[in-house]
């Protein structure tokens, strides 16, 4: 099993600025974590992280015949970007979408995603853990 | 470890009816194969399914200082229950939202949860599995 | 034929209380009326009042199968209850929606159901009388 | 007893166009069973359709002192007619609104009536029956 | 000089019905005060009433080049009648709208006229008064 | 008969700035014209313009037994000013509402005014001719 | 003189949590206050707790002959209880509504009462001072 | 083929007034165009225009089983016409919507109509070459 | 202790005119009262009213080092001067908002203060009482 | 003549992917359908495809003085893209804007566009047949 | 060149009150900062501070022919003051309007200036800062 | 001391395209005055300008640790880019928005910044000098 996980914009920054909102844990840890996860199983993990929206879009539409799902913290873009939700829409593959911060408990513009009405489920405020449920939720969806 | 798990009005009929939108399994497989799990780590479960807003607050009440964790499925009562929000904010605990179906693809009026600002994470859309992601959030939380 | 007749909070008070919007007829009345035109028919009403929403909730689980259709007056539960609506959207029977004053010429937030989009039909302002056609609706509607 | 039954813009359409929505019934035969109804108490129709608002306004003055009812059926004038609700605020008489369709189960600007709140009763989403309860509400008002 | 006099969908009912909102004046007494005035000043009026928005849109087409200014009390049009409203933007006309009642004192949607925006002026809420100070305005329009 | 005239602010700048929106009229030109037709039919007029919503209040706190009528151009404060709304729905006298430009032609904010509700009559875009109308207004109110 | 006292939703919490908002004195020292200035006066207090609307509406359905006086701190059904406010509107007493908090100051969907149109009056904001102002109010009425 | 061209109201006023909006090309110009074109592929063409929505709703119906496609420029009715709309909708027809001018930069009430969502296409903004590319659309349409 | 009432615009004619939504009471009787029972306990009032908002103000700021709070009823300011919630904002001393009528109960733009979110506490409804309870208030606060 | 043709995000997946949505045929065959069109007359097409913003607008800078017309699709940018407006505001040139799907029959964030107010004119609806349209329009601009 | 520098409601507090929004520095330094500056290029300066509207208002009309230019920092007038904003846009001069605090990250009411458009540009959010900033664009903006 | 500018999509045009809104003089001619001023002091600037948003964040998180202070106009990106301000409220460093035309004064969508709420300050509508004032603000905010 193969699993395309995308983190959007500033994400690069994770660990390093605004620990009080996004937590002190940086995205190579992170990323480090998932691998060592997926690894337990045999999956394997193809990680990008862009601030560009296109290479974003880009990205979902190489994955659409070479891995079986995706997991995408699209941040800021999660709010604007149509572009993704239509190359997820596009997408015949299970997308888990993560954040970090709990969204809901945030200024106003950051409650509604535009993704989310396309993806398969949402995983929202446990910090880096929701990357860690995400994969579970791909990993044993065949299960339940 | 204990944990109290609350589901919220109409969820005594999972699987019996709307299958197409709440999927086929019943209340009480899923109660079981939350219970299986937990057993695995030895923590417990106190299981609660009520059709009464009172008796959710109630129970929040109740569980205050006899669980270390909530996994609540408010159902329809996610949309207008501030009473249910102001029992969660009360608790000194972490508490877990988790939606059968992706609220964010239905009728607008369900893409609002009153709770979500109050809860620790909110897991919507994988169906029976989102309670086991829930389960597994609250047991590893203290490790990441 | 059975039929369920449901009546939300505060109808217990109806020839009461504020005679001038709701009438003067009291409740005990127009179900003596309501099982006197049953009874020619030969139809059957089981019959609920209750001012907590839970209350009304299991009523409606109950009926699924033990009458043909439904009578409901959900009072102030109009405007808010969706765990009335999704337990009535659960349900594989008629369910017709009355009101005895006309929701539309009084307060703005009397003037949307949230139950309305999952009833077979809603009946509204005629007083009493409304409850009738509600019955006549349910005993005709095989023969048109 | 005399009556006057007004069928707003496209129900002339009824049982040749869009069955899905609107039923097989023929406004023909709707028209035909309302008078046999009424013909059982010695009560007389007065039919008119028109996809001219200025056609109906015109009926509704003309039925002010002639008869002692009003059935109307707006349909697409139900949104928009302000015309219509004055005309209908000037009558000395009941007048029942009738909709096929359950109109709040359909789109956003099908769920608001700018008649409603001048009418005596509104009878929706019975599909033709609902001109039989609107008959029949006409015919025992003076009886409830 | 020539004036077309405009009064729109249920204007003829004037005296006859709801005089608590309208007043007791019939539209006919009106008219007779209008070219009583006019006469005065051997002003000629050109007076329709329609319950057809059709009709009136026609009326104003015909009045380009045959009159010097029009009255017009649009009625339950005001709100919604941008077929009006265009064809009143493309007289090259002083176009005088009126109001009998206060429109800024009633329901909501009587407050916004979708044809203020292109009229010279607009006369709201004096009565039948409102018709004659609309004539003097037109009269006295090149003295001021 | 007496009568009071209030101009708000900025109404001193007339026929000085913005020829273009406001007409270039002096206010001093407009009340002679407005005194020389009152003084025709031998009424008085109590003239005050100023930029201080408070002395416009206390000024119809004057009005109230000393004149038998009221014209005011609230100006920018008919946008805002609950206080000089308060102030005329508590006199006991005819007032007359006028605005020079047509308001409803005009920016978004212009097209609502918080006065209007209380008023008589309002009297919008006919440039000063509308004071006169205003004043016709009051001088005929009786006789029709 | 006798007056019922309504605490709504998670009251029984006051003092054990969230101080910093509601408070460290706790229901019973409210209860007890109260109870001790009515006692001064001779009148008694009937006191309800409840996180139970339908219990709440109960009270206030018993209440109608039997008190004279009526103070209730809705908590969270302040927001969206329509059960609760047909329940005071239906009732022949003065009724007083109480919040701790100054809910003006809090979230958004706090600052809006769904109760205080049907209420004598509201007090907001005075933490437990605001229960006693409330039993002065009732106890005062008649005197000023 | 044959094909039903609609004008809606105030279109016979095209070339006439406010040219720089709509153009400089009258109706019959138009007309004359579209016949020139549609001669060329031996098509015919019906052309109606009228300032009366029932006039045009009545042309709808005639042309269900007597063209095989329709053009119309709804005009005003663009934007509050449902029953046109509905109209449309029950025709099983290819219907194309023609706007001479940009809709989206004109008024804000310009910029939404309710038709768009029953008809195939909408071709907005390029004077009188919008009825020549609507012609080419349904001329078209099978070889695409 | 001293205190500072503040009376808004218009409130000059409590009792002289709108009894019906002001009460019969002048606002020297109640000034009076206030003073009355301020004596019992030795606090002195200090007490304006104006018209004028800025007059307000500057009361406000003379108060700062003077009084232990302040008593105010803002009227018509309530809904619009933000120049009077700053100057409260400013004040380190408890400020109680007053108002008569209940404002929840009257027209929309009533139901909003601009204040209510910078004050202590506001008590609303009771008449002439709620200036007593707002003194008692500031008299007791201390004591609970 | 030579016209730049844009393809926004996502577009390249045309015929691979939703069909149901966006039809069956490939983007080479649209462009290529468009080449041969425009060989006819000699015109010379520039087609760009890209699901980055940034490349659409250098692309649109690039054309301002190499190219007549522009035809853009531009896709989810069409919803949020105030940089492509501005570049497209900047064009001394006719830009065609084209969408394939019927954007007003979709979900309701597509059914504006923010570049509509700026372009010469909007094709809607037609699928694949409204490139050609576009084409078809700035090939004969001229000649009406 | 000569300079009015205008400051509205509660500026005079400066530096007294609220250091945590609005800085440390009291208004007589800020003037008396800027008047060393004007001092440099031989400006002068009129200083005028008030908590009434109307003074401000007062103040503008006189600077007209008085001065070069404004500069303002109209406090909570900037959010509902039409007034001043008339007054602003009558005059011949540029206007520079200045807030101390970023308005945009404060309170929703706050981050509206109704000021804003008639305006020559605006400074925000620099602290005592921005009056120098305003008053070397004033001094600068012939050279660029 | 260092300094990032950064200016946003389409600005390269500035000087060749919409003089009336944006002005006259080219982006290398800005640039230059602001260098000459840099230099004055000893200062350096880093100039950026671009058409994708990506870059523009990849410039920001350059910047953290390289420069004192940044300068952007966020042209388009203003309106919609949570990107872009999400990597300003990770800068450790004083950013300054710049717009060269008075935003507040043009369409709606422009007046509102979503990057706003998180800069030190905005500086609006000056032209090009809005760019020097930036570079003061940032040279003098130590000295104020």
């Amino acid at each position: 099993m193969k699993i395309l996980v995308l983190h959007g914009p500033n994400l690069n920054l994770l660990g390093h600025r605004e620990p009080e909102i996004y937590g002190e844990m940086s995205l190579e840890m992170i990323n480090q974590k998932l691998e060592e996860r997926a690894a337990v199983v045999g999956a394997k993990l193809e990680i990008v992280q862009s601030n560009h929206e296109g290479v974003l879009v880009d990205a979902l539409h190489w994955a659409a015949d070479r891995v079986q799902g995706v997991i995408i913290n699209p941040a800021a873009l999660t709010h604007y970007s149509i572009a993704l939700r239509d190359a997820i829409a596009s997408l015949p593959l299970p997308v888990v979408e993560v954040h970090l911060s709990n969204i809901y408990a945030r200024e106003d513009f950051r409650r509604r995603s535009v993704l989310a009405p396309v993806v398969w489920g949402q995983i929202t405020g446990f910090g880096p853990l929701g990357y860690l449920l995400a994969l579970e939720a791909l990993l044993t969806r065949k299960a339940w």
